[in-house]
């Protein structure tokens, strides 16, 4: 199995256009040991020849190029053969309707999900221009589904949504009830191998069925969006603990550094990376501390074999 | 008055992910005399400090990143005062939801815009986190408005919304009847010096308030996306002609070239070129036929001064 980090930061990316924090301002000045990082977006693929998206952040575009293998084939074409969404932020989603280019869309979610994005928005009708424009496949929790293209040709992998604890998009909160749907991350396993590479972008809580989704994986993908619980407020950029932004911290005794030691995975990465993240920085005492605990930190053009 | 491109691409950008014609292809392959485009936007401002966006393209994230007087000088901070919006085209609106992290807005428009934007998109509660979080100026046709910040300081440039031959965005087609205020292009004046841009980046026709808003102007920019009525068609890319789309075409007896000529303006710029356009190669007869004519064709980075 192929995966392409395409992007790797949290909402916003890094440097975040309105903010000046000691990380945005050094990265843009060249005087921190650190690279820029688009939004979270990663692509996975069996043959090479067929991709499957994991988001689509509103950078898609840039992240599209950024990579050749994505590339059209023909005049009209696209080598990606769907999409799969984690959840309703805005930083998982917009890329959608980026993609507006009157081109057939896969795209795989929970049917919570899948509401959330398509009612009551005026700008999904770009995306129903004609029939079939976009097939939804859905995702059950616990289920796995084959992954396939448009005309629903195998891919070579299946995809299993695990429950996370999250939180409703900013945009939805105060409307529907949260649901254990609102929020997933995949197992994508690819039967040709049995390779496992487990994806949880945004994890609250490290829960029974987060665990157990993680303990055969050959590769894992964690929320890495925060440090320290107290991250943003400290810093005076917010009033909220990460905690209550749906993001487990990755430092501390409760942190999820300390929560998944010793995970089988030969490959254990946090993604997802808010700009105020001292991991950010190549040279931090954080990222060493990550390091020595086997664990690497994502960054755009990554790629990992398992 | 200083002025910015940080996009000069039509919708989908130069090149477009799905597209793999000519000038696609070979731009990727660096097999072509042209340079890669992101989708329309332009930075305006009279004093350098205080900026003012054309519209506002999904890679607005990018585009910020890529001009360092948008960076901020603050822990939270933007030097962009305010955003003008051309029509409701998601490649010029979609990036207002990029600039989601809790900053106040302010954004002119014509009232059909704002409620074309707002009404039934649920997306857009993500600008609604706080009172004030989106301060709307209301823009009418031909009356001119002074620019000011969040805080109503003037910041020396006054503009006025001229009616264009337009159509409504694909995603409010079928809804909404059509109404002049749909699509406007700005004139954009500095009272200290008298210098004038004339900013029409969509245009269906040549028509007496078109011609009159571009005879005092000391730079204009001008509806690019097509060099011919049937390029789509003829490539095998699409069925509809310029016209359709509300483009006026550039080549051609009825082109805009020919009805723009004798046009006084020291600076004539084409801008929002569709990635079949021939223009977009430095060494086409079509480029050199504009330059000729004293047109220029603009390109992400180009800085104009007048």
């Amino acid at each position: 199995m192929l995966i392409r980090v395409l992007g790797s930061a949290a909402g916003g990316g890094f440097p975040q256009w309105n903010c000046g924090c000691a990380n945005c301002r050094s990265v843009r000045a060249g005087e921190l040991r650190a690279t820029a990082r688009s939004q979270e977006c990663v692509a996975v693929s069996s043959d090479g020849d067929h991709w499957f998206l994991l988001n689509c952040s509103p950078e898609i575009r840039q992240q599209i190029e950024s990579f050749p293998p994505l590339h059209p084939r023909g005049p009209r074409h696209s080598p990606i053969s769907g999409i799969l969404v984690t959840n309703g932020d805005l930083d998982h989603c917009l890329g959608l309707l980026s993609l507006r280019e009157s081109h057939p869309l896969v795209i795989y979610a929970t049917d919570r999900l899948r509401r959330g994005f398509t009612d009551g928005n005026v700008l999904y009708r770009t995306l129903n221009r004609f029939p079939g424009q976009v097939t939804w496949r859905s995702l059950k929790l616990g289920r796995e589904e084959e992954l396939a293209d448009v005309d629903g040709r195998p891919a070579g992998l299946l995809v299993e949504a695990v429950a996370v604890p999250g939180k409703l998009p900013i945009h939805l909160e105060g409307g529907a009830t949260p649901d254990p749907e609102d929020s997933v991350g995949f197992r994508i396993r690819e039967p040709s191998t049995g390779r496992i590479l487990a994806y949880l972008s945004g994890v609250g809580a490290v829960t029974e069925p987060v665990r157990r989704s993680l303990e055969d994986a050959d590769c894992v993908f964690f929320d890495g969006t925060f440090w320290s619980s107290d991250e943003l407020p400290r810093l005076g950029l917010g009033t909220k603990r990460a905690e209550e932004m749906a993001h487990l911290p990755i430092g501390g005794p409760e942190g999820s550094l300390a929560r998944l030691d010793g995970l089988a995975a030969r490959r254990r990465i946090f993604i997802h990376l808010n700009n105020t993240n001292p991991l950010l920085r190549d040279d931090s005492p954080e990222r060493a501390r990550v390091e020595a605990a086997g664990w690497e930190v994502a960054r755009d053009g990554m790629e990992v074999r398992i």
